[in-house]
């Protein structure tokens, strides 16, 4: 994480000891912050920054499965989410990007988490989750540069052999993105949500 | 990774340093080993050593799906399961388990990978790979347990407010028996293979 801005954020929560040279041990491989080419122009991926945490938000809530699901931007809310991005910034294998329009407006994010693995002898999966771009920006073509992004730079890099993402059944239009992306549905995604 | 057992294996793949404190930051809250009632008596669920990697190779290869993606335990795949193995083992947020029948036989693995995210009021999800339970055993109720424990002990433990798996299309037991313990199949998995 950080990687090109160090100094942007706190690296650690309290307590916890983070080590540079290890939070960085697998996305160092991996050349951010970018340009992504848009039907809107030239825009920026990059590592997220403490500053974009309100952004992201909007983001998450500017959906309505995931509105469902709680991500509603409530102020209350703002310290589970802080909590939530210094957790990230200091899990290593974990990235949490952002795409930056001409304007210098946040547009998308997306996480992204290297898994290494056993199974299929022993291949590194990239897992997506989180996907999100502002619903006045859909048709630029960003979720779409965004995971071609993925696909031919960002797996490859990493050694990945699989990229691996679920989408709620309610997301016909996400399906049909995926699809046409290359990605095949073969899988089912189950979910069991935890009463805290 | 092997708290219980800080000697039993290297902790770190050569040229990569590993903290200890960062690679226990997550697992260390979770009290492993424990024990698994089966209907076969008791079993040791702990985290996998070095020497159960032949062990979890038979597993991965016995079973149809992953022996069709690859996984059959052939010789020659040997070191890229070592380097698998060290990598989840330098990976922190991951954990690789085994079951230990009463003869002391390894009869069944899981991967677990803890994975903080902002969506859902900025929740940890824990995410689990690579079940699998000797077919010799599959009636003893040894992935039931497995899972049991993973709903009611590691995810609460982690602080984790969801759980998620995908299953091969093709996996119908799988399914039922998902389904059984709760899960919800709200879902399609989808996965894009890179040609490295």
């Amino acid at each position: 994480m950080w990687v090109a801005k160090p100094t942007a954020a706190p690296r650690c929560t309290p307590g916890i000891a983070v080590d540079a040279d290890i939070v960085i041990v697998v996305f160092s491989k991996v050349t951010v912050p970018t340009t992504l080419q848009t039907r809107d122009g030239e825009m920026t991926l990059r590592y997220s920054e403490l500053g974009d945490i309100d952004t992201i938000l909007q983001l998450l809530a500017d959906d309505p499965v995931s509105a469902l699901r709680g991500d509603t931007a409530r102020p209350e809310d703002r310290p589970a989410y802080e909590k939530a991005f210094h957790a990230i910034a200091t899990t290593p294998a974990n990235a949490l990007l952002v795409v930056v329009a001409p304007s210098g407006d946040v547009v998308a994010t997306m996480q992204l988490t290297a898994i290494p693995g056993m199974a299929r002898r022993g291949s590194h999966r990239l897992q997506v989750e989180a996907v999100r771009v502002a619903a006045s920006q859909r048709s630029a073509g960003i979720g779409g540069a965004m995971m071609r992004w993925v696909i031919e730079t960002a797996a490859p890099a990493l050694g990945a052999s699989l990229i691996q993402l679920t989408s709620d059944e309610a997301r016909t239009d996400a399906h049909r993105f995926y699809t046409k992306l290359g990605f095949e549905a073969s899988h089912i995604g189950f979910k069991y949500t935890i009463k805290l």
